[in-house]
C-alpha cells in the first residue's frame, strides 16, 4: 500500500459559476450584500458545485473511529474504553451528531479505523480496523508508514463513496479518547506555536490534568522532533488513526472537487495537515465552529480561516458541523429561492 | 383603544422544567457542558415551554410592515415605495426571509400596518393599516396615541394568533424604508448613546448619506426630548408602525409566555423599548444575530443580550432570525434525541 495518490493535484474551482452565483447575488431582492457571508458562502458553493445553484441537500457526514495509545499517560478525563462505547451509541442513533443529521437529512456512517475494543458488526458502522489504537507516541511512532497509509486509505474510501453517492457536502467527524493530545501535538508542530499556548481541557481534564498533559506532549514532541521533516511523518509520529483518515479524506475531496465542512479542533489539526501537503485544500473547505478547546484558534490563525459559529462547543464528532450545517442550507435557500428585482418588480437603489 | 394592556405583568419561567432540563444535559453521552450554548439554549427553552423536551417545530414568522415619513428627509439609499413592493414580494415567496421560513417549515404572514401605496388583497399579508406611513418625526411626533396603541394592538393580535395555533417561537420581522433611521433614534433615547455613534448606513447609505441621517435624527430627538417622557411617548414621537407592533408583540408573547427570537437591528430596537417597560421580557427573549449595523452592539451590550450568529448580516425581514432558527432546532433535537449514559451503556468520566 502506497501513499503516492496524496500528492496528485485538487481539482480547481469553476470560476464561470463563481461569476455568475456573484451576479445573481447582485439581482436578488435585497440591499447588496445585506445577506453578508451568506452570500460568500453561496458563491463559494457555486465555485466548487459548478452550478449556478448551488445544495447542501445531499451531506454526508463520515465519523472515523480510533484509539490511542497516549492515553496510557493518563491524558484523557474518560477512560478509553468510552470510544468503541460511543461507537455502538453512534450506531443507535443516540449521540449528538447523529440528531443533527437526522435534522439535516444528512447520510451518516461510522468508519471503525481501530478501537482498542473488538466490536461486533453494527449498523451504519464499516469495520475498516487497522490496529488496536496506535501506539502510545510518548514512547514511538503512532504508527508505521504501512499503518498511515491504511488509514489515509480509509479516508479516501469514504471521498470516494461520498463521490459515487453523488453527495454535495461532506462532514468529516471523530471518536477517539485522548484525541486532543495527538491533535494539539499536531497543532504545535504545524504552527510553531507551543504546547503549553495550545493544550486545553478537551473532555474535561482539571487544570492539573492539563499540566500534566501538555508535559507529556512536549516531551513526544521534543523525541519525535527529529523524524518528523514531512507533513507524513508528523502525522505518522504524532497523529491518530481517525485524524490520519480524515487527513486521508480530505485530500481526496479535494482531488475529487468536492465540497468539505470542516468541525472543530481535531478536524481543524487534520485540515491543517492537509494544507501544508496541499495549501489549496483551503479552497474546498468551510469552517463550522470556533471551538472552546484553546489551540482552535491558533490553527484557524494560521490557516487565515474563520469560523461560521462560535457556540462555546467542544463535543466533537463533527457536531459543530452538524450545526453550521443548518447556515450552509440557509445560504443556498437565499441564493437559489429569493426573487430577483426584476421577477418581483421591485425598484433598485436610488443613489 | 387603550395601551393598558402592556402593563399586565408577564408570564414566569418554569423553574421545574429548567432543572429538568439541566439535570437532562447532565445525563446525555457527552462530556458536560460540552454543546455549550446549544445546552444553555435548549435549558432555557425548557423553562420556557414548561417542558422536559422543548421544540421550535412550529415557529411563527410575522413581518410587520409600514412607511416612515422621515423617508421625506432623504435618509434611505431606496426608494420608499420599495416597503409595498416588498410586501408583494412575501406575498410571492421571493424574498429572503420567505425562503428562510420555508426552509425551517415555520409559519409565514406579513401584517401591514400601513404602506404609502395602497396593496390589494394579498395571500399571507393581514391589512391592518393605521395610516399611510408614520408622520416625519423630523417636524412632528411619528403618531398620535391612539395611532400608536392602535399599531401595538396589531402586534398583540398577532401575538394572540400564535397562542392560539400552538406556537412554540415566535420571529417578528420588519420591513419599513427608512426605518433604521427610526431605530437608531429609539436606540439613542434607550441607551444614551450618541446618534454618531450609533449612526450606520442601512441599506447602503455612503458616508454623505449617513452624516446627514445623523443630523436629521440627533435634530429630532432633540426637537422632541422633552416630550419623552415614557418609553410609550418616545416610542409614539421617533418609532414606526411596525416598530411599535414588534413592541406590542414582544410584551404580548411575554405575557403569553411564548419564546421569542429577536432578529437583529430594527427588532432590537423595538425589544430595548419593551424591556424598558417590561425589563423581565429578556427571559423569554433570543437575540439572533449581530447585525452589522453599527449601533446594534451599543444596544445588545446596554440589553446585557448577547447574539447566537454573527455572520455581517443587515437584511432585516427577520432574516437573521430565519437563519438563527436552525441553531434553537439543533439545541432542541441534541436535548431530545440524544441518549443518556443510561440508556447507552456508555461509562462516565473518571475524574
Amino acid at each position: 500500500m502506497t501513499i503516492d495518490w496524496i500528492f496528485q493535484p485538487l481539482a480547481a474551482l469553476n470560476a464561470n459559476a463563481r461569476e455568475q452565483g456573484l451576479e445573481r447575488q447582485g439581482q436578488l431582492t435585497k440591499p447588496p450584500g445585506s445577506l453578508g457571508l451568506l452570500e460568500t458562502m453561496a458563491v463559494r458553493l457555486c465555485a466548487m458545485q459548478g452550478v449556478d445553484k448551488p445544495n447542501v441537500d445531499h451531506a454526508q457526514v463520515v465519523v472515523f473511529a480510533g484509539d490511542h495509545g497516549i492515553a496510557a499517560e493518563g491524558v484523557s478525563a474518560f477512560p478509553q474504553v468510552v470510544t468503541g462505547e460511543m461507537v455502538k451509541n453512534f450506531s443507535r442513533g443516540g449521540a449528538a451528531i447523529c440528531a443533527l443529521a437526522r435534522q439535516n437529512n444528512a447520510q451518516f456512517e461510522v468508519v471503525n479505523v481501530g478501537t482498542v475494543v473488538d466490536l461486533p458488526s453494527m449498523n451504519d458502522v464499516l469495520d475498516s480496523t487497522i490496529m488496536p489504537g496506535t501506539s502510545n507516541f510518548a514512547q514511538q511512532p503512532a504508527m508505521t508508514l504501512d499503518q498511515l497509509s491504511q488509514a489515509m486509505t480509509a479516508g479516501m474510501a469514504a471521498a470516494d463513496r461520498a463521490a459515487a453517492n453523488q453527495v454535495t457536502l461532506f462532514i468529516g467527524g471523530e471518536m477517539g479518547i485522548a484525541n486532543t493530545s495527538s491533535a494539539t501535538a499536531l497543532a504545535a508542530w504545524a504552527t510553531g506555536q507551543s504546547v503549553a499556548r495550545l493544550v486545553g481541557p478537551g473532555t474535561g481534564l482539571d487544570l492539573q490534568g492539563i499540566s500534566h498533559k501538555a508535559q507529556v506532549i512536549e516531551s513526544a514532541l521534543a523525541k519525535h522532533a527529529p523524524a518528523m521533516i514531512s507533513p507524513v511523518e508528523a502525522l505518522r509520529h504524532i497523529g491518530g488513526l481517525e485524524i490520519a483518515a480524515l487527513v486521508g479524506a480530505y485530500i481526496r475531496l479535494g482531488q475529487l472537487g468536492i465540497a468539505i465542512l470542516v468541525d472543530g479542533f481535531i478536524t481543524t489539526s487534520a485540515a491543517i495537515v492537509a494544507a501544508k501537503i496541499h495549501p489549496q485544500i483551503l479552497d474546498w473547505m468551510f469552517f463550522a465552529h470556533a471551538s472552546a478547546e484553546p489551540g482552535h484558534q491558533t490553527m484557524m490563525t494560521s490557516l487565515g480561516a474563520k469560523a461560521m459559529l462560535d457556540l462555546d462547543m467542544r463535543l466533537g464528532e463533527g457536531s459543530g458541523a452538524g450545526v453550521a450545517l443548518s447556515i450552509l442550507k440557509s445560504a443556498c435557500v437565499t441564493h437559489n429561492e429569493m426573487a430577483t428585482f426584476a421577477e418581483a418588480s421591485v425598484s433598485e437603489k436610488s443613489a
